[in-house]
């Protein structure tokens, strides 16, 4: 069968509905799938679909965020106890936000390590994208490698999705190494991005595989509006910063491996770089999106490692038609690797990331709105902001008509703390917080990066919680002022703050 | 001269006073000296005496924490413009909330890393206490290595502390390497505890040797009260809960390498490890405190790497009398290498650190009381608990005879956010928080953790919280009533807390 390049596993093609009935009740499924790339599309739906009929229970690990409506469907059907470490979905959102899943939100780097060290998620199946199986029955991974090498490993139960919408010259794009547990852990001994360290395909048991199935869908499209005046101000503030570090002798024309999250803020920042002075830029990221690809088309760009590749329709349709132009200069990894503190530090990582908000002393929420409702998730910000050479964060500086400031005087749920956040930038500005105490990088913050309708807001708690001393000063009866009044009154904007009594 | 092997230095000797007078207003200086150990005892003091005098301002960037008034005189004086990357004194502590100094707190592994990449801190001064000087007029250093080879390498002007009443057989105890900017920064090859990657000595440029002064003074003792009732019953909970990690098959009764905070508390943990069923333990620590000694003395301990050694009086005289049976178990290193993010995810190192509070999620506060005021700093727990194995989190459930809980519905400042944090311990038991959701690990952490008089107060402001829903339940207009009412009743203690408003 095509493909199929090891003959015992002829007997094990079955349709998506028979390999679904493999999975029972209250199974830990380690699935495929990272920003949507190389998902399950035919299993983990059908899944779902036994959870509609049958009230079918399982936890489910992926790499990231699914594609289509997986997720949704999962979490509408009722068919996820737990799910972690990563997700995206407005209606997986809601039921997360109800109390009827149970969400981990991990850093991506370490869910790969936490199933090395704990129990509590034995994986009973897991459901892996392919392009093709090798001679030996080894796995060549799609357009993502997640955790998959982890839950394979893991895994009692093993179940391949044949996906013949990539082309099966994929084989040769992936590098992949199982890191063992420590003491046992050793040197990763990636040097530059583009070092490659492992086999190009997933080796597994064999004896695990219980079924194959067919697919022929393609990954589902990212859908990224063109970069808006703010996301370009935003880029425009980077790369105006970034020169003056290679100005000032700090950093080289080619800086150092970037990284960017994903969405149109990232996507616009990176895409900013095509009309660049910097050149010869490398990036050691964890996903792929369009701008990625316009950076090697506009020259550049001379290497891209990450763990998944995300693009629009008309991006894969042109990248994949072409694909040998681009593979020699790609990589895609575990994403305990992609992500590893040892790699991030080592080579010296730029990393920007978006914020949903930010304080005045530099601490950012990623994740959560208004404290309590999650978002998405962390993602892989926090194993780039960690440990990279720069960890820059950048939103808006408002949001719906400016009833929302994205600097606020205390983040209402801390995922990056003041100790991990170097540059902070919106549409107004941008704020270089390195080596400032916090009440240097208050005055700073408010002046580069918020808007002027709330400039002096800010500046009046700010100026009252100083005159009250401490190291970080704020006033805790007033912290979460704006977010309450939002609540109530639909916007962060007051009309009397002067008066406030202390 | 007697410790000095390179001749061109003799003409170098100086007195203190001398010395002192190299220093300009408004001088970087960079000191040794890191948890008390290997500070600058003659010219750092006469420092703080001339800006009593002259007005002399400074910025000083040490390794940690420095030793007996040196940092309370240098405040007292107005001496300080800035303060980094730690302290640990109540009189700078309050100068710094009182915003008289500036204070930049900062992960303890990243200080080195700043220096290569800001030029904010260019080191004007740096002042190393050394055993000896070699032939080729490199530095030995003392009882710490701290940030001195950055320092060293970065200085336009040395100035050497000779210390007589260090043994000159401390040369072998270090292991020195420079570790460069990225991208040239290569791998740290570092594979257990005991490998050594450098040079016994730290190599410097003898033309910028401006002075060498003299001194006799041992580091300032540490003084650390006996284990309690409650540090001894968070000793019990941590021995318990990593022998079931043993009995289950997930470690081995050596562990992985150990890392501790400076304090009772941490000193008292490990002090428990003497009378356990480990073996052939290992330490990758930044502080070595008397209880690893008791662990050698035990036969517990084969070998121990940190930045620093800081004991007791009486540890002291035991160790440095007896020296030779000591050296070949320890090596001290730069501490952007005992806390390299590098060799802490690698090795997999058990960190075990203290809280100045925790919340219902395992969002930690290490540096701020109420929020605003500074403590001491994060020091190195984030290096470790961002990166190790096991981020473990301890302090007693209550203090002030009960008025103050330690676990509180929101941390007011977050040093180590849920993601970075595993297991959370005080007398009254522990959590184990790895792979759980908020909402479990809020359930799991009122009941193991928290104190029985304030266990139904928690819950009600949890239930209350759950019924609004969101993935991390929270009341922002109450979730620090705790610390404020702390602050005008002076409990943090409700009558009625059950008919709170929502």
């Amino acid at each position: 069968m095509q493909r199929i390049h090891y003959t015992p596993y002829l007997d094990k093609i079955q349709t998506t509905e028979q390999a679904a009935l493999l999975i029972n009740n209250n199974d830990v499924l380690g699935v495929s799938g990272f920003t949507k790339a190389g998902d399950s599309k035919a299993v983990l739906p059908m899944v779902a679909e036994r959870a509609l009929y049958e009230g079918l229970k399982v936890t489910v690990l992926s790499g990231a965020s699914l594609g289509y409506d997986t997720d949704a469907n999962l979490a509408r059907n009722g068919a996820l106890v737990k799910r972690m470490p990563f997700q995206a979905d407005p209606t997986l959102r809601t039921a997360i936000n109800k109390h009827e899943v149970l969400y981990v939100d991990q850093h991506l780097g370490q869910t790969a390590d936490m199933l090395q060290k704990i129990d509590t998620f034995k994986i009973d199946v897991a459901i892996v994208e392919a392009v093709s199986v090798t001679a030996e029955g080894f796995i060549v991974p799609t357009t993502s490698v997640g955790n998959s090498p982890i839950f394979l490993e893991k895994a009692d139960k093993i179940i391949i999705e044949i996906n013949t919408s990539f082309p099966e010259s994929f084989l040769g794009l992936h590098d992949i190494k199982v890191l063992k547990k420590q003491p046992h852990r050793g040197i990763i001994p990636i040097l530059k991005s583009d070092t490659r360290i492992g086999d190009p395909f997933i080796r597994i048991d064999p004896s695990k595989v219980v079924a194959i199935v067919y697919t022929e869908k393609p990954d589902s499209p990212a859908v990224i509006s063109d970069p808006d005046e703010k996301t370009k101000a935003i880029s425009n503030h980077i790369l105006d910063f970034l020169g003056k570090e290679v100005d000032e002798g700090r950093l080289t024309e080619s800086l150092l491996p970037l990284q960017a999250g994903i969405g149109k803020t990232a996507n616009a920042i990176l895409s900013g770089f095509t009309k660049s002075r910097f050149k010869n830029l490398t990036m050691y990221s964890e996903v792929l999106q369009d701008s990625t690809f316009d950076l090697f088309d506009a020259g550049k760009l001379e290497f891209a490692s990450a763990s998944s590749i995300t693009v629009t329709k008309k991006c894969a349709d042109n990248i994949f038609k072409d694909f040998e132009k681009y593979k020699s200069k790609l990589v895609l990894r575990p994403q305990n690797i992609s992500n590893a503190a040892e790699v991030i530090s080592r080579l010296g990582i730029i990393g920007i990331n978006t914020a949903i908000e930010f304080d005045i002393y530099g601490n950012v929420n990623s994740t959560h709105i208004t404290g309590t409702k999650m978002m998405n998730g962390i993602g892989g910000s926090g194993d780039f902001a960690r440990n990279g050479y720069l960890s820059i964060f950048a939103c808006p500086s408002t949001s719906k008509g400016g009833s929302i400031s994205h600097i606020v005087p205390m983040v209402s749920h801390t995922d990056h703390t003041e100790h991990d956040v170097d540059v902070l930038v919106t549409e107004q500005g941008l704020a270089d917080v390195r080596g400032l105490a916090p009440v240097e990088r208050a005055r700073l913050i408010i002046n580069n990066c918020v808007h002027p309708d709330y400039r002096a807001q800010l500046l009046a708690y700010f100026d009252k919680a100083y005159s009250l001393g401490g190291q970080t000063p704020h006033i805790l009866k007033e912290a979460f002022s704006w977010h309450t009044q939002l609540k109530t009154q639909g916007t962060m904007h007051m009309n009397d703050y002067s008066s406030c009594d202390v």
